[in-house]
């Protein structure tokens, strides 16, 4: 597997749906992953290092493990069935590892807010639409456009109403 | 402190904003609290007693909360400050009970994963807009009608975008 960062949230304009770009940590490959709206604010939140008045639930969810004495080690996205990406996040529960089954959008806002490593199986990564030497905001339209010529079906959209 | 069950869910439509209505398990006052949309589908799913292909967050923190151990002994709505609601869970774990701060959505969407006890200050309470006897229905339609003239400010709506 390959250690990724979470790069970019971008908007699929076409079907009004967020998409979280991961990008190699030591490299260009990125990978595109169609999420839900609500899990897509709680990773632009962590992002933006933004914190509310109140615990939102992916804060919850850190406190919770927390005070249970767990701890999160990593998180992996490994499985791709029907268009689905499949995550898992690996909890340090006195020195036992526990792998909890995860969509990948929870499993992003939790490796953020713990400050976990991330990692994809290397058969997903992409590489970027465009070679040249771009700045930051110029590549990301150059993603945005080429998300707009792809079919996120293709991409692990999550059948149905919410996403991955 | 008066247990409660989680009655209903409406939308305000003047506020476009989903309100989760509490009752009395014993009697017929209740807690209207302005919540948030996501928190909102996660109580609806579960009153549907509806399962996602997928596990949704607050499924994976109730797997994430067996995984370490814990149980959900009960949550409380205790306090209530500039207009919002706060409420604790209070997870056994190894004899000893953790108390942890959370917002009243995530708190009634985990207590109805987990099947524990939701109570309420007794000073909270509200007497229900009818007292007539009436079905189930039109209960509902005159609390729609009865919120429709509320103030949401005063029942603990959230300052800023997002819900309790």
């Amino acid at each position: 597997m390959v250690q990724m960062k979470v790069w970019k949230l971008i908007l699929d304009g076409r079907t009004d749906t967020p998409v979280v770009i991961l990008q190699e940590l030591e490299g260009k490959r990125i990978l595109p992953i169609w999420i839900g709206k609500a899990e897509a604010r709680a990773i632009a939140m962590e992002l933006a290092r933004e914190k509310f008045q109140r615990p939102l639930t992916h804060d919850l969810m850190k406190t919770i493990i927390d005070a249970l004495g767990g701890s999160i080690r990593k998180v992996t996205i490994g499985d791709l069935k029907d268009n689905t990406f499949f995550a898992q996040i690996f909890v340090d529960k006195d020195d036992e590892i526990i792998s909890i089954d995860a969509r990948p959008s929870d499993s992003l806002a939790l490796a953020l807010r713990t400050r976990s490593a991330i990692y994809v199986a290397e058969a997903f990564l992409q590489d970027e639409p465009d070679e040249k030497e771009l700045s930051d905001d110029e590549r990301a339209e150059a993603l945005r456009k080429y998300l707009d010529r792809l079919d996120p079906e293709d991409f692990g959209k999550f059948p149905g109403g919410s996403q991955a």
